[in-house]
């Protein structure tokens, strides 16, 4: 056992505190990381605050982890101690159906799903011992933490190129963006609009853009069309109607990274025929779309849902090699209830990393 | 010209009743049809209705024509005097448009779409002369008549294999659950799920069928149940919970031909990862999707508009070599205000056929 502290929700209405617990040593395939930083994703703050039911407390959140290995169990081949690897959204998955076999460990269809980094097997305790739970453990602590311990093959390589506070958000953001992207077959000349600048939204641009393609970003905010102009991109405002008559039929790919419920139909008409927007940022009940603008040009409204291990592993590289990353602010992780309030208000560009040296300081009396 | 007569609505809420008309004279590249038969499609009440909120009046509905040639324009190669041809639902398209160019055009971007073969160009009379209309009249009518004058290349050939009326509902009914069956790959030994049991679904069910799936169709009508066994398929009736329990992951592709608006959601749960719902039957804002479920299972909802003339001419085609066709119930036109409720009512099994012969007899005392 090996002595932890993170920081952890206890209710949906709390904010996160210290909490100490132990994780269990490395299993013969396991690693032991030390966290060095952990990016803050929309999505933590939808489960701290149980805003898709499922949460189980106390909730510690983070799945944009990087950190340092501290040890091995007897049998890891993949990871040495002291190299810097990253952990996303899963630990472990069924590694038995379809979907696992073919690598697709994210759509895994064991009976719980791949394993959350945080908040899995998002069942609770009272039902963990019931043949319901083949991970044996009724709730994961994720990345705000000191210490995680996960299987080998469930981390990844950060490349040398990549600073590890900016390796973090690829994690999470970088993946799921960039998996639908190459999924769906964006390549050099593609007209690519990305919905929503946010942490999601600024790795997608990125990513599309060094995949070769002709990028425009559809923000609310104002102040953050010079962002666009920054990246080399086009930025237009959600509200610009002129903007959306000019550029009907014109995508080869749209992708929403907006995280929560939308109204699509205003891009469905910007797509080309035979082309697809996915929605990668909510996952939830949708405004209704209207068919007649999906059926006359023969279009697609599809989904995705974070990536691969492979792809994870495919996304870091690729940003490194392409010397892209996302824009980050480090904070203390003292500060990450102010934080979840700024990321909430859109006050972030784009991504809040959590630099974990703060963590050292904190004790149970904090 | 030619003395014409047909049936057509003068409102949305008056019964479809006879109408005298002059046809053009066949132009160079034009054939005149003496009208043998015209299906019944839903669409057909939809616009009779006004339910698009698009019609123009007077409004004579038909679009699963089928005649014998009587007359061709002097640069006719494609058809003869005599020929046995058939009318889908569109009788032209701008024929400069990427995707006429490509030969869809059931997707035509050119300043007004298609023409349909009623209701076409669906500008109002007293926009078509601002340069808004490039076909140059203000409406079409369509199959409920005794003549109809269109365009060689908008016309098929009918096989003599098929007997002229159980090709008439092929011309809708047959190319909108053909054209995206092909273009998602429909192959044999997919599991295919058609949804509603109706004109389309029978169709569906047979054509996947043929194409060597195994297939599956929802209704919600008990009695359907048996019309599935003789065609030696699997019924599910909507309301059967356990089925759809059971059917969670397994179909390749579902075809939804609910001619309204309905939730999908419990259809998308059923099919397998990377999978695709496409809706054919509604044309308007659909019921709230979850997007957690399309995510999941990077699952895609579509939509598809009939298909093409080479799509077309491919099923009519493709039924007279696997022996397949629709079940008709033959009515005189004299009748299709009493049939008009039987759809509503879903009191057909599967799709009404005018035989045109009944309107010989009318005239405008009728």
């Amino acid at each position: 056992m090996t002595h932890a502290i993170g920081y952890a929700a206890h209710h949906s209405f709390s904010n996160l505190k210290p909490l100490e617990f132990e994780r269990a040593a490395p299993a013969a395939h396991e690693i032991e990381i030390e966290v060095l930083f952990c990016g803050v994703c929309h999505s933590d703050i939808h489960q701290a605050k149980n805003e898709w039911s499922n949460t189980v407390y106390p909730c510690m959140p983070g799945h944009e982890v990087v950190g340092r290995v501290t040890h091995c169990g007897p049998g890891v081949a993949l990871h040495a101690v002291g190299d810097v690897v990253g952990v996303g959204c899963m630990v472990d998955s069924c590694r038995a159906c379809a979907p696992c076999i073919a690598g697709e460990q994210n759509y895994c269809e064991g009976a719980n799903g791949f394993l959350s980094t945080y908040n899995g097997p998002m069942i609770p305790s009272s039902l963990a011992c019931t043949g319901q739970n083949m991970y044996g453990f009724d709730n994961t602590y994720g990345g705000y933490s000191s210490v995680l311990v996960v299987r080998e093959d469930f981390a990844l390589k950060i490349p040398a190129a990549l600073k590890p506070e900016v390796a973090a958000p690829i994690l999470c953001a970088g993946v799921t963006t960039y998996s639908p992207m190459k999924h769906w077959g964006v390549k050099p000349g593609d007209k690519v609009g990305i919905i929503g600048f946010g942490g999601l939204g600024d790795m997608a641009v990125k990513i599309a853009k060094a995949m070769g393609a002709e990028v425009t970003v559809f923000t609310h905010t104002p102040e953050k069309l010079s962002e666009a102009d920054k990246l080399g991109v086009a930025g237009v405002l959600e509200s610009d109607k002129a903007k959306f008559t000019e550029l009907k039929g014109h995508f080869d790919f749209m992708l929403s990274t907006i995280p929560q419920k939308h109204d699509i139909n205003p891009y469905i008409q910007l797509l080309k025929r035979n082309c697809t927007i996915v929605i990668v940022g909510a996952l939830e009940m949708m405004e209704r779309v209207n068919n007649a603008q999906v059926a006359f040009s023969r279009r697609s409204v599809a989904g995705s849902l974070i990536g691969s291990i492979a792809d994870t592993q495919e996304v870091l590289d690729f940003c490194a090699k392409h010397g892209i990353g996302p824009d980050i602010q480090i904070i203390p992780i003292e500060d990450i209830n102010k934080a979840y309030k700024q990321v909430i208000d859109e006050d972030v560009r784009f991504r809040f990393v959590i630099d974990m040296a703060s963590l050292k300081a904190h004790t149970t009396e904090a």
